[in-house]
């Protein structure tokens, strides 16, 4: 159950960093969706690992193969596997991984729990494993914008202390594909990219903010009670490696300013209404009100790195370890598509489950 | 499947605001546990309004009955229905509402999904509908407390720009419970209750920070992938009403730190492993490694403010909306249990899962 | 988990034998369907024991109450509580059984899980359960025909040996309900009655076989792999109490023809695809083809006989248990409502998952 | 939805008899079990064709992968990805099927439902989908032998009129699999084996019944309600490809007898309970009472014939179809796995959620 996402747009992960490859069964696909590998590999080459100077320079090609559910060309309405091969299995590197925890990692509770772990890597808990999300992502994503007009689209809105300023009912996909960082305030992001340069350099590393936004959302997503539309974006969220908080709207600055401060004025135009703020982050009680759905992820600093950290190893020893040969000084960049995938994973899901209930 | 909750501890909860009541079928409770309404009734009384001067003045007893699911007082492993009837239905304090949608509220966003809506206070999107919640929430914390050695625990944090000091691992029941913000830092508190005061009396409301702590948890609690454990907190934080944002341990803050800094070392001593620091929050890559669980929810201002606002009719009309009567200034104290109850209903979800899986 | 059936259109059902009450809570259903307890009532009473003088004497009016998810007399799209009370509570009718378990009973399987259990009846494992289920089902049949077009009905086929003839294609409603022991087949029915006196007066009890059909299901409804629409049926009636065999169209019967024999050749006419044959039972490849669905369900005779039985107690010594007071000959005539609920319940979920994914 | 099974348990299969190939996701499965492809090659050879004279003589070697979830030999209790690579692929052969649907295969309702369909072959509605199960049951089938003590088994009962006579709490797995058409029963077994040779040559098929049974299952196995375990394993063998009835214990039989005769009287020795008759099938009131569990399955004559058919192509045109080139006579051979690897899984899923709410 750990490894299923969804109620009716439904995607299973499997894979570990080191093994057979990574992939996804997405379960529910509408059928007659044109679809082909080139749908989705270009959301695989920004989520993967290598593409700048900025990223882990670990390399792997993250080619996807499509194994079942298409005929000509088409979605047939039954699972879709799709499967990356891994290419870049250097178990050496993990050597002392075997007896050590890393710090911050999830080595220790992985082994906790289970009683084993493929410590070539980081195996369920590594990046690696959203190759799966970002290739059902795509999928999701082409749903909504041929079948819903819906847009997804996600940037990097502050690296530490630097934070930029974007429009999330203006900011386009070019523009947050404009640079490596993926910050579409471009000056910032030249800053921002300094920041992690020397950050690597100092084999040291350093987190931020992702903002994710849907735009076109109809009135009517989302159900009033559990399944409402900010908690599941709030678990998809919470469920990508190395994110620590998220908030809807106003979300945590919000409490600093009072309910007639706080509140979003309805008005009509038309016979169509509105809200003249949107403090609410586009959704109300749980439910799409038709505004721009925005909403901020942090993602610590990553876990790994170059220099010696007191731990632990498996015979409950206390030592230290120190990261090896290559590391990642800031995963926000890819986390750009990854928590576009998600969005998309949700907002498709309640599209369903919509059209089921209200259809 | 919007008011269901959990895999295996799985809660369902119905009931408007108005109509026969509210309530909650609690599925999978593991058999033969002491339960009667006394255990249940103390976090209702916790829960409902008119409670105190600082909170909703409405007056409702909330009292609770078991109908099914338990036999000479211990649970029998089948569905457990509980039941408070409602008693203050005052339709004709919502007169304008049946034409006028509330601001901020989920009036518009329900008629928009389901074309009808109970206009008769809050219907589902009511808090009200977290008497269900809190009911099951008091037999998952006793499970926690009784069987696994758990303690829940919640508390204001801070209201508007009021921070309270709390350390997590020392907190206590009583101290929380020793005034009626349920904020365990006294001096604080009074300032808390100052400005909640006022609030009240200007007819206008304010917002701010619920922590929440989970202590004893041992290691292996959670799941790998979108079963973390922060995934299913967040999600469960995010479904309760007017919360905006969540973040666990470190948090939003923690990407001030570089990695380096972030961290959380592991030293062993006797056999038993722990971290130095606890930027963590007690969960690494989704699983409790068996520190304090700890994680701060923000709840906005209550949007009904005593002030006219601007807003549309059905006839989506422009026109304004004043809150009448009587008005809850800040949900905060009323809303410690509900967080209580939610982190118990996801830990006791997780023990389970946990046992079935390697047990 | 285990009191909760469907994906979409969800039902929970709770409550024992002896207690509160009985009752369900429908997740999921449609908006604005006009719905009060009088489209419930006439099903239950269908259901009820005490009807008439060949099925169990136990007198309970099962009044239904809706608790919650109406407004002005519609659905409202959120949580519909269903609560009937419980009346005829005379634990002293049970004092043997605190001790002993019933032959062919759940006592033994019950208390072997949970280790306790309501002696007091059955329990979870009474045909009381089935009040909630024939109580969403009548939701379910209401949605079915008013908004699909689909007729489900179900009828007694068999008792014992005494076999009625009836066309699935042409039955009707009232042919059921023309006489005691609802098959439509009038001079079968009574010789039907007269056996199921005869037994009741033996002191002992009589099985059979109801079938149930539904009509102007559309082409497309159900799922090709797990939850094929034939398998839900299964399930829903191999959950039924005191039911031990399920077919579908020719089911056992079948494997006694060749393929050539078997096969329904399709045939078109002005643009409308049939066959000739039914063998198939309207579903195809778990998928309905248009055609009249209709299956068959066994259920074995009553288990509480007026003859002494061997049994243990909980002591586990050897003993013997004898039914006292009143019984039940015969299921069929109660178990017909409870097969067109599980059908209507099963079909209705399916309607909402086509909608979904193929709408 | 459609294409994941199980609760705890839960595997995904995904795959068209053409394409990329088909496998199982398998999430849930406890950590440390030794597994390797030797543990699930063997029950693949058993369901694929062409492996003896009375069964599809289509070739295809089934070698099976393990893309993900082990690692140096064990499992890690993360999701195991099993694939199986297509490749028998003739699209030529299916030519005429691009444009008439088989009579009483799947084709039409996929079309009808999906508006697309993979005419090369069945697709999903394939015999072939039941390689990711039969894989999958492999490991289940091992989880129950190696920490549960439980044995699964299956068998041909009946071929058409031919039955065998076969004691299912004492018939040894190598008897099964002493003759190619899988009857214990050997002298039976040459007379199933000439009449399938029969229709083969005549191009016609057989239909007949499969038992499944299991031994050793402890008491408590099972849920009192909708998962009754005869409920889910009766949604088991439904999901079959061919599958028509199921009957549990005594089934459509036992409605000949009386409650008197049909009960199970229990009785105690040195503390063990045990009941003389088994017309229950092992289970009561949903749950194991600890005999031996036995159903039977009935399964069809398969479709495929060698006689040309009256049908429709897809412009709704009358015309004939007849089956080309080669043919499966009898499915039952190859069936008797795919039982035993749905029973296992329906066991093995039921022992974790047992372990959940009552361990």
């Amino acid at each position: 159950m750990a490894s299923i996402f969804g109620q009716l747009f439904r995607i299973t992960t499997w894979g570990e960093s080191h093994g057979g490859g990574v992939g996804v069964v997405v379960d529910g696909c509408p059928p007659r969706l044109k679809l082909s590998e080139a749908d989705i590999q270009p959301d695989l080459d920004r989520r993967r690992p290598g593409q700048s100077k900025i990223v882990s320079p670990r390399q792997e090609s993250d080619t996807v193969q499509i194994l079942s559910g298409t005929f000509e060309g088409r979605t047939l309405g039954t699972p879709i596997c799709l499967w990356v091969k891994n290419t870049d299995a250097r178990p050496e590197a993990y050597a002392e991984m075997k007896t050590r925890f890393r710090p911050s990692h999830a080595d220790f509770t992985y082994f906790a729990k289970y009683g084993i772990r493929n410590w070539q890597g980081g195996g369920r808990a590594s990046a690696r494993e959203t190759v799966g999300r970002v290739a059902a992502g795509a999928i999701a994503k082409k749903i909504l914008r041929e079948r819903f007009g819906v847009e997804t689209l996600a940037y990097v809105k502050q690296v530490q202390k630097i934070i930029a300023e974007v429009d999330p009912d203006r900011v386009k996909f070019k523009d947050v594909e404009s640079n490596i960082v993926r910050c579409p305030d471009r000056r910032t992001a030249e800053k921002m990219i300094r920041l992690i340069e020397r950050m690597r350099r100092a084999g040291d590393t350093v987190g931020g903010i992702v903002e994710g936004i849907a735009r076109g959302v109809p009135t009517g997503w989302g159900e009033p009670v559990f399944d409402k539309l900010e908690a599941d974006l709030a678990k998809a969220m919470l469920s990508l490696p190395a994110s620590k908080a998220f908030e809807i709207g106003s979300g945590f600055g919000g409490i600093l300013l009072t309910g007639r401060q706080h509140n979003d004025p309805f008005r009509a135009n038309r016979g169509r209404v509105f809200t003249t703020t949107n403090f609410s982050g586009g959704i109300q009680g749980g439910i799409s009100n038709g505004q721009t759905i925005f909403f901020r992820v942090a993602f610590k600093p990553v876990a790994t790195v170059m220099h010696p950290q007191n731990t632990v190893d498996v015979h409950l020893h206390n030592t230290t370890l120190k990261g090896r040969g290559r590391h990642d000084p800031c995963v926000l960049p890819r986390a750009v598509p990854m928590v576009e995938a998600m969005t998309a994973l949700v907002l498709v899901d309640h599209a369903l489950r919509h059209r089921a209930q209200c259809g």
